[in-house]
């Protein structure tokens, strides 16, 4: 019987983040990469329930928004991939194809525009049938040519996407903004991950897009790690399918879409990453599979007045998430290291001396403290966990600070994104005359530009940092996943 | 603007049920099956949301018997897949295939035992890990040979498979009786679909199990479709995959696996066909996207007070899914014949009447009757509610009375199959040596055995009904999808 503590996290957060990403997924139960095929996962129930947790915060989030669920088919037939030439240009290489069948060549959906776009010209007749906003849950497919790693890169991602239709292009763009917002208000106000909203520049917009928002989030060891992104895509994939409606005047036009695609179990590596710490996983409260676990201590003697008393507390914690651990095989002890590895919020600790003095010890994750409350202030742990969250994000917001530095020569720019934050620099194009400048960041500081920030119309003052042209746009320049 | 009535089902439910079905699932928009490749369907809103509602109440049901989540990869690598010999022989001539990547060879999963069995055999050492209950949502994927139907026959489920693993036969025997009570708590009492567990002839178990007991509904035309089936794996894959443990006494000795999968996407095709009359379909309460609609009638004079009243109701009834339609394009009559097309089954009607008299109409889908109401007393609706789902199931239970037929000779079993029912009939045996008469019946009769009835070890009197030879078992014959 394992009485010793569990093995916990054997390296250090600060000191090596690469390893202690790879441990804590492994040793909280999050993936398994073993006995499956290249690039696929297999999420185990710990981490299934965390996504799941995830999945239900973002789809209220979308109803909420006037959103619908669809499910679209996991295939997706050649001609109709190939349809929009930039989307296959850029997608073709990532495609997994199906062995033909009856010559019939089919794709893994690695994105659905492509399924969506045929079936709004199906549905949409007049102005009337929009907004249509529909969405759905599902993996997707990418032939990663790069190297695969758990989680952040991967071949099945298990994402959401949401595909929008709209009578104007002023619509379309507010939609677009919308997104950003349900980005902020999901993954930042209820999974506490701060990011940058990113207008990308044309190189790196999604292929087919008029352009892409993206969210980027900066992890601990100094690198960005994309996030949501949503997409204007204007007018393109309705003029290669041919989608028109009929507008007030009984004019037809050419609908006007949009895409957002929040990616779970990505967005679980920028949770994970976010808020755990030395001892293991911390997790939002809104998120954890237990919110808090019930840790019963006793022998022989008091074992049946603790586990009732145990009992009595549980009963009146019925509206969270609870979890009585009373396995007599392993030790409070170990216990309590296999719940702090797991990021369980809250741990109530009962032991004689709470039973006697009507009261539980309160262990909370984030602080790493215990206070002994009265059983007659039980529903303070309402107010606790909302602060708990609130603390959380505080925690994530305030890792940003001073994460943004602006710079002038390229000697500061080597500095800033080599001490793991983001330069904001001049620069001269985020479009194509700007590429040239972006692919020697590529090249000679193994860092990426990745775009202007959304909706805040910064004016450069001086000169492109790379090229000494004119700068037309301040972007901002950091390592990346 | 469309003010005339929406075009309804045109044909009879009794008269032409397959016309019907395509009628009622174009029309009440729950799937489309253009714009997408052969046997593939998109699920349009109003059937996403029955079928997000159909998972979280299996899920629901799942976690109460102690399931957790998981996300299986997709795809098999082939050397899993072909591990088992008779689940390769079964399933192969149905597994879509990825083009070879790198020569790795992948199948997309068509059932997922060779998912599950490679990870128990990772995470299980000991009889202490176990019971092991695990379950994913998602896709499953199946060449079918035969044409395909929407719905009914694809080549993309939506499902919900369980895996568990145990120690001893006897507990996962267990376990295939508490999947079939999992059939009856959901599929039964809540969906309202009356099912017959059938304990499968050896020829037609699932392709690795040692038995199978499926579900089989039978449809208005007198088809069985089969819905949720559960297996007893038996040490037949943990054989295959060397997953073994080590039990009490430290003896080692080889995994019992059961499968349980229900198909939300053909489990609709009984909530429809079952439930449904000529006016479109009828949805149980617990399923319907929208439980109430409220339908202001209203004039330019009356407008404000109408749909103030209306919303004063409509705040009331916050615990339920409800619709406002005041769209003004359509006439009442149109938004009446559209909601009872999709299925609501309380709509609320308020007109001046209404109003003056602080009262409001209530339809019911099921009766097709209205009463009014006094707002006082609103809170009826919520008994009414339960009585709509619990009239719903024993018109359903009805709908069986008389269905299973005995008979003694070919010609009765002939006729009894032919006007809908199921033939109750000796059977020289469900082993192997039966397989030829099933042949027999398959052929002359046109016409399926679906097996002995689970749990209930009925005798047989009398010779097989075929060839005449001793009978060993009781078992039921009808005519099936």
């Amino acid at each position: 019987m394992p009485k010793k503590n569990k093995e916990g996290i054997t390296v250090k957060k600060d000191e090596n983040f690469s390893e202690w990403f790879s441990q804590i997924i492994e040793k909280a139960e999050i993936v398994d990469i073993r006995g499956t095929a290249k690039g696929f996962m297999v999420i185990r129930p710990w981490g299934a329930e965390i996504i799941e947790n995830m999945y239900k915060l973002y789809e209220k989030e979308l109803h909420k928004k006037g959103h619908k669920p669809t499910f679209m088919p996991s295939v997706i037939p050649e001609e109709n991939l190939k349809k929009e030439s930039s989307h296959v240009k850029g997608f073709t290489p990532e495609v997994f194809w199906l062995k033909e069948i009856n010559k019939e060549k089919l794709a893994l959906r690695p994105t659905s525009e492509t399924l969506y776009t045929p079936m709004f010209k199906l549905w949409i007749r007049s102005h009337r049938d929009m907004p249509m906003k529909l969405y759905q849950r599902g993996s997707v497919f990418r032939l990663d040519t790069k190297s695969t790693r758990p989680l952040i890169r991967t071949r099945e991602i298990l994402w959401i996407e949401a595909h929008d239709a709209f009578a104007t292009k002023k619509e379309a763009e507010a939609q677009v903004q919308e997104d950003i917002q349900i980005t902020e208000n999901v993954m930042h106000q209820q999974f506490g991950i701060p990011f940058l909203p990113m207008k990308r520049p044309t190189w790196d917009k999604f292929a087919g897009a008029e352009y892409t928002i993206g969210s980027d989030v900066l992890m601990p060891d100094g690198k960005l790690i994309q996030q949501p992104s949503t997409h204007l895509m204007g007018q393109k994939f309705s003029k290669a399918f041919n989608a028109k409606f009929k507008d007030e005047k009984g004019k037809e036009d050419y609908l006007w879409t949009t895409a957002y695609g929040p990616a779970m179990s990505r967005i679980l590596v920028s949770v994970i990453s976010m808020h755990g710490d030395d001892n293991g996983l911390i997790l939002p409260f809104m998120l954890a599979p237990y919110q808090i676990v019930l840790v019963p201590i006793f022998n022989a003697q008091n074992k049946s007045k603790v586990i009732k008393y145990t009992h009595e507390i549980s009963n009146k914690l019925k509206c969270y998430r609870t979890y009585i651990d009373n396995r007599e095989e392993y030790s409070p002890g170990w216990k309590f290291n296999e719940w702090e590895l797991k990021g369980i919020p809250f741990r109530i600790e009962i032991g004689e001396k709470e039973v006697k003095e009507k009261k539980f010890t309160l262990f909370s994750r984030l602080t790493n403290k215990k206070d002994l409350i009265s059983i007659k202030n039980l529903s303070k742990i309402d107010k606790l966990s909302k602060e708990f969250d609130k603390n959380l994000i505080k925690k994530a917001d305030k890792f940003m600070d001073g994460k943004i530095e602006d710079c002038k020569s390229q000697e500061d720019l080597k500095k800033i994104i080599n001490n793991g934050k983001i330069a904001r620099v001049n620069f001269c194009s985020t479009d194509s005359n700007g590429e040239k400048c972006a692919t020697y960041v590529e090249k000679e500081l193994i860092a990426e530009v990745r775009g202007t920030y959304a909706n805040k119309n910064e004016s450069p003052k001086g000169k492109c940092i790379i090229c000494s042209k004119k700068s037309t746009d301040i972007v901002y320049i950091g390592k990346s996943y």
